[in-house]
């Protein structure tokens, strides 16, 4: 017996997340009913530069507008919730599904953005895994996760043509401070084609593995009670379960506490008005009143463990903090990981911080931070416990992503029910069969710059990159229209390209001028006078070579010719 | 009894190596004579746009060239060598001495820069480490090291103040192929004070170790004998010793290798004509012969394991490479560290490379690569086998040289005993006591852009860095002498600002046109007419403030104004 929707095809689309596949969204498509995982940002690579982020390219969704029942959000972190502003509206503000803090941060996100515009939402908040949700032709389950933000959630996608697994980010906490031990035993019952999608960021790590939270806690606690001076935590804004546990032991042995930072506060102030984080309203003080306290009795935490440039951190190292001054026998800990790309950032501000201060503490030195990612390890038990039909790993680079195949591999499932797939690329599960479509959903890099959202392309990036690297030279040159010859000096402008004060600059730009003054003019004298366009050309291509001749840089050369 | 150069005081100056204090550069003055080791680059930060590297500030030496007496070279790598070019002729080429390979790499280092050049140096080549060199009142003694590089010395700068023993960059091998393990003992034995200057980049490292070689030519060599396909190995070109390892294995298992890469190629060929390396003649073919053999006969030794763009590897994935194409059954083995800043290239080039070929191989999955720096516990070795009176952590940021300084107390030197100097710090050794004195020596960077040495300076890369991310905007009005008006629609020129291919930008530049003139015709028809610097002005502010408040970009503003 087949049932009308049994004819349907289930169709997932990873989209966005650059080499981070899926990441920032995926797509489920099944007959006409659509259902979305989650709507991030990501941040931009080195060679992007002015660009603020990136946000999943939506074309596959252009047309189908009416068919998106909801969007589902697995947790409340940036690169999962940060497109909101943006597509949200694109799409026709379909609805939202996630527990209440991811909802509240997405509501966040959106007033940041542009104030008043949370209001457009159609929200609804998951109060119980057992819940169960029809959208369309879908039926939706979850199931409880642990991740560095609180309130993380997996989605159960469930279809006739497969029930896909998917817990977003996750972490196997072995001992849990506060709750119980996470398995995923209870899911190997769900009823076959069961597809696992899972996020595999820790394939190749082999031989690390995440120490219990209980004992990064017992080492801040320790550093908290012994300190001799004020303790400064720098940590992410979104460790709200851990940013609470600090601020309940600090309570606890009679330390006031006081958070700095837009996000770190805002997050705090959400997660207690839900009731998740609770705290003796005295506990903490305002980060104005810190003077009124002893130096002992002071726990600051703050954001800028990145080494972002105007995050309270850097400001606290170059004395641009109006509140907090560090001594040398303070302690400040890096409760963080570091975020690839801004390795030698964060070099730079330990250097920094050891220069003001005897007690800095990091990851490098004693376990003070749990990763939010699981390791490889983790990734093989948890399909044991699963047991999946098919394996999608996701999240990751697409190396580590081979890499977790191969861990499945080793737990027993057949290479051919394991698919690695890039963004934009389309699998159809029909029938208990799993299919790659040759044709790909568009998945180029929509960039985000101050307010235009995808007016920056290849060609302008382009131009910065050659711009930041020589500068630029623009030559102008004014021609007297009666007689065909240049006017005076030619102006020349240059940005970027030498520094203009030096006595071999000058002799530069005067011998560029003589240039430019013979070249128009004898293009000018020449046949086919008078053609600017020609004239440009040559200006550009051999000011150009000259000025590389001489500095073996090259600047863009924008040749103006004006005639009067 | 007090000689006369008892009452000479000696001076230590850690010059160069940005963070990494004294990596490039240390001079060493006592009375009229001045000892230097070596001289090396420091490559770019992500904020010195275009700038190809840095070398050190040697404002200390001037005036004091005559008393230069020699430079000493530690070893090859680009760090201590590379400033060669640029700093040796300033100072009127000085005698340089180091061991012959080490010295056979700056004299090409020299012939790269400028062809010719190398017949400038006065050379003096270490043929034993038993040597003693006076130069001055110094007195120079040897003692071997194991680095990454062959050919590695560790310096003993004697002078009646101190004995400074300096390794360079070293490693502790504890189960070497091919040599007897190196030990320090023996320079416990020099006399008092004794000050050890000691690389301390691995402080930090405290459960990481590095595993034997052997361990890791064991790996290799399985790799290369099993494997399905052509063996292809990305690693430094300095990496000299194992590339003649890998070499000698291959032909004695009848397998043919192709060197590529240019500086490859070259160091190979040094080495060989050292006698460093020796392989028999037919064991290397050219790379434009790999056709000839069948694939599983060729091993492929290049560079690009750091994903720069255009190496080898990075040719390979692009299919620009000439001759060689990666196969699925192919062997790809990085045989490098990842070098800090460059995590996301080189992610990026595994993605690719996971895409080509199954057999991908990289530290993260077996041991491939040794660094060639220590870790805590060896620093805590070294420490312990020399009995240093003094103990100076260099070679690395300045908070891993003050967890070096935590290791030393650890290992009983008295913390009064302990000095974490910056770059120009200068430390003075007189009667048994060190002071680093209130003056320092000038460290700005000196950044070298094509031939333009120290000409980019901040104003120059601080435009680079605007111009990189929002562009710039050139504004040019056209003004009529005899009416004061704006003649015609003034010309714009933009670049890396926005795609002035959409509507919106061209409605964008329209409104800009007209505030021009508006700007324009107010400025000159209001008293203090035709002043061209305020109306300039005008137009940089207000043309800047309406695009940033129409885009939120800020891209330079540049107004030029041409009265006819």
């Amino acid at each position: 017996m087949i049932t009308r929707s049994k004819q349907l095809r289930l169709r997932i689309i990873p989209l966005g997340g650059q080499e981070e596949v899926g990441r920032n969204m995926t797509v489920f498509e099944y007959g006409n009913d659509i259902v979305i995982l989650d709507m991030g940002i990501q941040f931009p690579e080195e060679d992007m530069p002015g660009i603020d982020y990136i946000i999943p390219n939506i074309s596959y969704l252009k047309g189908k507008e009416k068919n998106i029942r909801a969007v589902i959000f697995t947790h409340g972190h940036l690169d999962h919730i940060g497109a909101t502003p943006i597509l949200l509206p694109k799409l026709g503000y379909p609805k939202i599904i996630g527990r209440d803090l991811t909802i509240a941060l997405i509501k966040k996100r959106m007033e940041d953005c542009e104030p008043g515009s949370a209001k457009n939402l159609e929200t609804m908040i998951i109060k119980s895994v057992d819940e169960q949700i029809k959208l369309g032709n879908f039926r939706i389950g979850f199931f409880n996760v642990e991740h560095s933000v609180m309130d993380a959630i997996g989605a159960i996608i469930n279809t006739e043509q497969g029930m896909v697994i998917h817990p977003g980010d996750w972490i196997m906490e072995k001992n849990p401070v506060d709750q119980t031990p996470i398995t995923y035993n209870h899911l190997s019952k769900l009823p076959s084609p069961k597809i696992l999608m899972l996020e595999s960021l820790g394939a190749t790590e082999i031989n690390s593995s995440n120490i219990p939270e209980k004992e990064m806690y017992i080492n801040l606690e320790k550093l908290i009670s012994t300190a001799k001076g004020k303790v400064i935590i720098g940590t992410f804004s979104s460790q709200i379960r851990r940013i609470g546990h600090i601020i309940k032991y600090a309570a606890h042995i009679g330390k006031k506490v006081a958070l700095d930072g837009y996000s770190m506060k805002l997050n705090v102030e959400i997660a207690e008005g839900l009731g998740y984080i609770k705290y003796a309203k005295k506990t903490l003080i305002s980060i104005k009143d810190i003077h009124k306290y002893p130096e002992t009795k002071l726990v600051i935490i703050c954001t800028g463990a990145q080494g972002e440039g105007n995050a309270v951190l850097s400001r606290i190292i170059n004395d641009d903090h109006k509140f907090i001054k560090v001594h040398k026998n303070d302690t400040i800990i890096f409760s963080s990981s570091v975020i690839p790309g801004n390795e030698r950032t964060i070099q730079r501000l330990k250097d920094n911080l050891y220069r003001k201060c005897d007690n800095v503490i990091h990851s490098d030195i004693m376990d003070v931070h749990i990763s939010g990612h699981s390791n490889a390890n983790d990734i093989k038990k948890i399909i044991k416990q699963i047991q999946p039909d098919f394996f999608l790993p996701v999240y990751a680079n697409h190396f580590l992503l081979k890499e977790a195949a191969k861990l499945a591999i080793e737990t027993g499932i057949s290479k051919e029910k394991i698919f690695v797939l890039d963004n934009g690329s389309i699998i159809e599960f029909y029938n208990g069969l799993a299919t790659i479509l040759n044709k790909k959903a568009e998945t180029n890099y929509i960039m985000v710059d101050g307010l235009g959202v995808g007016d920056v392309g290849e060609i302008v990036l382009r131009d910065r990159q050659v711009l930041s690297k020589d500068g630029m030279f623009v030559v102008i040159a004014i021609i007297d229209k009666q007689t065909g010859k240049v006017r005076s000096s030619p102006d020349i402008i240059s940005r970027g390209f030498v520094y203009l004060n030096l006595k071999e600059s000058k002799n530069l730009l005067k011998e560029t001028r003589k240039r430019v003054i013979a070249i128009v003019n004898r293009a000018v004298g020449s046949p086919g006078a008078a053609n600017w366009v020609y004239i440009k050309n040559e200006l550009r291509n051999k000011i150009g070579e000259f000025l590389f001749y001489r500095t073996r840089r090259r600047p863009i050369v924008l040749p103006v010719i004006i005639e009067v």
